[in-house]
């Protein structure tokens, strides 16, 4: 007994301080986020909209945050995920377009020459677009990009692009929903490309997503309904298309909006614009050596000087992701 | 001690048996459906798709509930609710038209001549509801919907509108919502008609409203960014339009869908072709002395005979307001 007992204390004192990391460590929902004013401004946010006594307090059905996708969530570089998924499928159409050979952009790009045919700009890019989402139904569009993801590889990393995603983003929406937050999506991207696998991935679940769209077509297939994606623009949800798009499926103004780009914009300043408290952040890319670096030059995620001027008039914050996460991927 | 403790059990047994009445009471949350095949139908498709342990369970993530709402959750005659509002806004903004004197058909609504003015069919109506929808943001709108409601009644029974909402349904969606279910309303009416009440009177809260709309543009009035209501379609979401809009806001297949007419059938059509459990409900009008009795003539929320064979083939449920409804509205 002499003996065990202290054992016992020892053991007893052991477990305590096992626990008691353990609470430090649960008890801080952004461990991917440095200590600093970043981090600090989300807690204080979403401290003081949960806070009944607090003047900046939000209903709890009021309290929509949204997110861009691409160089917020998860990763846009060299190209845009969908883009690169376009590209694949033009490849592996061909067979079924003898035609494509002699026709731009797809002439270029069966070639290997991705600059000559993205020549053509937003109108060649819209053409890839449109002969490889559209003439489906909705379920063959929605399993071909699920098998795709299921096994394409980011051309720097080689790792699968759902892996690609900021672990920090993850772990905000997972703390702001743990807040009574309902998180959204707000992208540029294809609707229909983003939600097969945005529930598993961020916890957003399609009826949370919002995005660019094709127009659809209700008819009878085989004795069964369908919808069937028709090669014809439906939405661009960006730029001044984003509030348009938030007012259409939400039909709510956010109180926090994340992006990183000018397509964000007025995303960001439609949220701001609201009466109660609100909160407004772009991602800046300014890590080369864990991710990539790229500003006002880029043709992808843009983030123009104008867009920091007002980003510092206005008082939105600009995340680092060199200085304010010290994890980019949960794979580091 | 003699005295006092046989009291206390007769407290105790009257206290248990009160709580057991008010148990009893609490257990059935649908108390204005009487008995019978119908409600019958409701609670077991419930009790199957939320039992794990049945072939007909459903994910809680995948427990999408789509409700039409004129004449499936609310009362659409003698009119459309929204059409009466709009000829109010004819006749509030005319000292600003003084052309309306002279162009239909704004002409024949001013002298009160409604079937006159609705002589001019679709085209008609869309131009009453241009004038009266577009050309204001969208918070002004919102306000205009809010202080309409709040005081206009409804011509027969002399009731604010937002009471004219059907008790049976407003049980029928908490219910659903109780267990596990997301509810939303998929109507023809103007999406933003619907979202400033559908939360405070059916518990949808805006982002699960579905419905027609015009187009709006973002532009800054004031120095502040607004959303401006243009006198242009969107989307209509009627018949094909439904599973159409379905797709876009929610983007997975309901498998619950309530209507009752024809602009409803390919809602129910696409939820029934799911793989797995699905319900399908059609509200029949057939109350003349409690609410309106109308089917395959009426003009207002048609129930062709069409319907009426394809729900007796594809088995769906018609519900007979005069025979499953104990009450229908909740001022009864």
């Amino acid at each position: 007994m002499m003996i065990t007992l202290p054992n016992t204390l020892r053991g007893l004192a052991l477990g305590a301080l096992c626990a008691l990391s353990a609470f430090a460590h649960a008890s801080d929902p952004l461990p991917s986020w440095n200590e600093g004013p970043t981090k600090q401004a989300i807690v204080k946010f979403v401290q003081e909209t949960t806070d009944k006594n607090s003047a900046k307090y939000v209903e709890p059905s009021e309290r929509i945050a949204t997110f861009d996708n691409d160089g917020t969530l998860w990763v846009e570089q060299p190209m845009y995920v969908q883009l690169l998924f376009a590209l694949d499928r033009v490849k592996t159409l061909a067979p079924q377009h003898p035609e494509w050979k002699g026709q731009e952009p797809f002439a270029s790009l069966l070639k290997g020459d991705l600059k000559g045919a993205l020549a053509g700009g937003d109108k060649a890019i819209l053409e890839v677009v449109m002969a490889t989402h559209a003439d489906m139904t909705t379920a063959e569009f929605e399993k071909t990009v699920k098998d795709w993801l299921a096994t394409a590889k980011h051309p720097k990393t080689g790792k699968l692009f759902t892996e690609m995603v900021y672990q920090p983003m993850v772990e905000l929406l997972a703390y702001m929903r743990a807040n009574g937050y309902k998180t959204f999506i707000v992208s540029g991207g294809g609707i229909e490309f983003m939600r097969p696998w945005t529930e598993k991935v961020y916890g957003i679940p399609p009826e949370q997503v919002v995005g660019s769209s094709i127009k659809t077509k209700f008819e009878t297939r085989n004795g069964k309904p369908a919808l069937v994606r028709l090669p014809e623009i439906n939405f661009i949800d960006d730029k001044t298309g984003k509030p348009i798009g938030i007012n259409e499926h939400i039909g709510r103004r956010p109180v926090a909006a994340f992006g990183n780009s000018t397509g964000d914009q007025q995303m960001l300043e439609w949220t701001q614009a609201g009466d109660g408290a609100s909160l407004m952040m772009l991602v800046h890319h300014d890590d080369a050596v864990r991710e990539y670096s790229y500003g006002p030059d880029s043709k992808i995620g843009t983030f123009s000087d104008a867009l920091m001027q007002e980003a510092k008039q206005r008082g939105w914050t600009v995340i680092s992701m060199k200085n304010d996460w010290n994890k980019i991927f949960a794979y580091e």
